[in-house]
């Protein structure tokens, strides 16, 4: 079979590999009909995430069909259509017991990090009855791709974790796919102002039409000052972090209310300054989190029932033996007005 | 009357000063029976609390009996004995509504900072009904005069935030009056580990006494590490930081098990380094408060029944009179094994 | 000024009455704008709420302009535009510091049933600062009253206790003011499938276009069997019974899901079977609560962005003067196809 | 082997019987090594439980080491200690996954009901990754075997639906060994006062020793009106019903303070009157529950720490082989002042 392999910073290819094996009677195989790229794919490929090894298919995000599935799977059988999971979770282990997914210890963030992943025709997913979903029938296929990591991301580790509720002002710093999909996951709670924060007007304007009511090009513009008027220097509710650098971080500390939630979604490369002179009577919660997908059958639920068009989100599409171009529009995603690719095994 | 007067850094008198008056209708005038000092006094006294004006009657914490009361307190009336709240609150705010008392927009921390305090023979209380408790009869005074501020800060901002349950792993970075409040009321809620961290011994063997299953002098010691080997690498469920500076904040960061909480208690005067680079994936909650003193009714009730014993942390008594040789003992608490001292107005 | 005055069971008129003055510094007179007649309005003419007496003005809901302030009111002043709450809370005694203020200690639902009410040009409203709210301006004035009773009520005990979230199955007993209040509110947490039930078509139409994805006109039809069949034999996660008799109750123990939460909001007469034996192991909830008003001021916010249209739910309107004229009216809901009626006083 | 099995109501022998074998990969055999009955088992005997066939094992608690795994077991093998959950859970279906075992699609209460359960000298257990629990060494055996079912069941139906927090005052109708489970428990979170009521004066005794702090015996005696008395009227935080008729939950509608719960344990067999005529407006909510077990690895945490002592509740000791005088005793708990009986397998 082909899959989108890495070979060290800077080098991938689209090359011809074995077809996974079931190795634990746990697992399944599936033929992907659609995946998708991930920012962290990214950076992988810069080299920042040194655990992904030369020679490892990459992907963590897809739908597919089961073409042969381990002999203590319950829960699917050859032919079923499924939604993987970007996390991998055992169902037994004390971490799973808990619902934090994302910290099983037999299993977390595996597909396109330490196993191979989904950028391929074929991949082995293990202990697929925590790990998949069944795919509904008669919904949006694109819709489903993002399902696998995008939605319950800005979902869980900002909505949730905000404790978005109705009547709130948000903010959220980033408007990538990540920032919105926090968007629209925001909206299922009703918050009267959603404030959007970035550097580029394309994904503005696209944040606009999703249902931000404000928007922020904090391009030569004092983004704290500007959320402070548009607050009555009150601030916000909730303040969601979906870029993972210091000076977004920093943004959410300075326009934060007296009783109000930082959420960080955004993946770290180094620290950021606390202000905990000022922040110390503030009342204020900050919370961390790997995406666990314990949302991921509500979130089925409300694709299915109208209440969530995550397929907003995809602005290309390419057939997966084009992988490398999708790769390279999707890394330039400025000049290419591009948000989420989805590439396509026919 | 008599009073303890601030005058400017270093600078306090026990001098003769106006008895105070109401000025509002929501006023109470309380003559104190017992009153104490807290740390934040002495930060004070360094000059470290500017908006603290020369002249300025010092102290939040006290009970004492109502004198007078304005024309519009519903609640009490003169001769009744009172229990007074670090916060006042006007209990008619947004923030009031919320149960965020420690940010109502006329109240807040205001005795001792922002209008004449309890280290005197006489105070006046605004916002009486909600600002001022019915003390209980027959319940020790010394454990009354703990519940103005330290047992709901320790409860409120480290406890509750903290999230303790049945089972947990508990830290607590810093064994002083609050750290020792948080100890006691972490107790409400049967962990199965509390472990104290400071560099007093003594404080330490006092914490073993109230309820510590393990102690750690940091003096020389590598506290994370050794919480490690306690907790078997996991880390603790929750760290409380009771001190106020960022190396015993750091502690916490490195301590916490992944889906745990840090929250914080200590008054910061300097940013502190939050890594980011390792917690965003680590699925934990921080949290900062100014306590609101929502829970004092609760911890009344557990004093009543015999449930906690705040007076244990009580270690000297001064006549009100003597206030400056308390204040000294209280400066030197290391030297004179001083917890908590308690001036009694006979 | 006149009011309309209730004279024992089936006897009210419209009559001259002495304009209300203070009583006590905390309260305010309120000039009457508009208000509104409510289904308990009826109860009680036909006698069945006891503790009103003859004489008494009717009418808990309604906004007006202060009039004069009393001398402890520190919120409002003469000529603020006012939305005035069904529930008077005092602010200060332990259920309102829980945010249980319908059992106030000093308060509850006094206006038009312990004390006169707002169906009269002016009312006297206890505890202004704590019973009021500003009304915002540029806001449909139908809207501001629908925020005395009947929003608050539908989404406090039907919508808050039931816990709805995304993607959920909730069941709504009952079509009239508070069902479709509940229905409004429901829909601030994306419920996947919202179905009302009632008798009445006209009802169960408005439903459909305020949200409802499907009805069921119970009359003749087994609502019950019919709810089963819309969820696979599965019941729905929330079921709120808006009606208050027996009938409607059982519909909503019948078909409540294992872990699912029944939120009682109907006013009760008589004593309702629980079928305990089918119960007991089922992981259910079921709350009752008279409304608290503690969510006006998030309702208000919601009104103000745009999120919520309560007025959609006014049917009628009338002259203050006309009031016997929409009692009559509203007494024939069905015939008249009225939910709402609003009295104006120009 | 030997086995208790029922045959048909009123009929029970101690038997020889074919030693379980793995069914399933996922299944275990567990030799007993101590195990105990409840009342549950009593009701099957009268034949109230119709599901339980003729020649059913009985039994669902106990503890004992593995002699079998199934080869897709991966957290237990041969030689292992365990702890038998009552409730078998998949790990997989959509209940488990929300924590809801007690409603589990393939599983839920199997043992001694609809499979042999574990009165007996070998049983087998499916599901054995997400069904037992490592028992930690150096444990009184006795605790652990009460941890199989009526610690969580007394915890999470109780105490944890109840919501019981510090300062609250609680009131436990039943003073059997769920009722006493409960009272433990509900000791986790330091309530102010824990009222315990039955007809058993020998129970009652035993309570006070646990904990109780009053006790009534409802024999002859008003119980609500002596819980008003005790509580000034106000009623109770929390009441616990841990007997299963309409009696004590009648008692329960009646004590329970505005904004209270009502936390059912208690199995019934028939309906109760609810009184919506008064609890429409009391704020109250009222929950049922199987248990889950999913605070089985707590409680084991709290025994280990020394927090818990559910051997308290062991009054007596037999051979397994003598089983049916372990039933005689248990079946006349009045005379024989027993609660728990253990039976131990040499």
């Amino acid at each position: 079979m082909k899959a989108l392999v890495y070979h060290g910073p800077g080098k991938k290819s689209w090359e011809e590999k074995e077809r996974p094996k079931i190795i634990d009677a746990t697992d399944v195989i599936v033929r992907i009909t659609k995946t998708t790229i991930c920012g962290t794919d990214l950076h992988i490929m810069k080299g920042d995430v040194t655990e992904v090894k030369n020679g490892r298919t990459l992907g963590h995000e897809g739908i597919g069909v089961i073409d042969e599935a381990g002999g203590a799977v319950k829960r699917f059988k050859k032919g079923d259509q499924v939604l993987i999971s970007c996390i991998t979770s055992c169902g037994t282990c004390e971490q799973c017991k808990r619902g934090m997914y994302s910290h099983c210890e037999y299993g977390g963030w595996l597909l396109g990090h330490l196993i191979d992943g989904t950028q391929a025709e074929y991949v082995r997913i293990p202990f697929a009855d925590t790990s998949l979903y069944h795919a509904p029938g008669g919904v949006n296929e694109d819709a489903l791709v993002m399902l696998s990591d995008i939605f319950p991301t800005g979902f869980e580790c900002g909505v949730l974790n905000g404790r978005v509720k109705p009547g709130d002002t948000v903010a959220i710093a980033g408007a990538g796919p990540i920032g919105l999909a926090a968007l629209l996951t925001a909206r299922f709670y009703s918050p009267s102002e959603l404030i959007m924060i970035d550097v580029d007007d394309e994904r503005l304007r696209k944040a606009r039409g999703l249902g931000a009511t404000q928007t922020i090009n904090m391009t030569g513009v004092d983004a704290v000052k500007r959320v402070m008027e548009l607050t009555d220097n009150r601030g916000v509710d909730v303040a969601i972090e979906a870029v993972g650098v210091p000076v977004t971080f920093e943004i959410c500390e300075d326009i934060i209310a007296a009783g109000g939630h930082i959420a960080n979604i955004g993946v770290f490369g180094e620290k950021v300054d606390l202000h905990m002179e000022k922040l110390w009577s503030q009342n204020i919660t900050i919370t961390t989190r790997l995406v666990d997908t314990v949302t991921t059958p509500m979130l089925l639920k409300s694709v299915e029932s109208g209440n969530l068009h995550p397929e907003e989100l995809v602005t290309h599409h390419f057939p997966l033996g084009e992988i490398l171009k999708a790769y390279d529009t999707f890394s330039h995603a400025k000049e290419e007005k591009a948000i989420k690719v989805v590439l396509e095994n026919r």
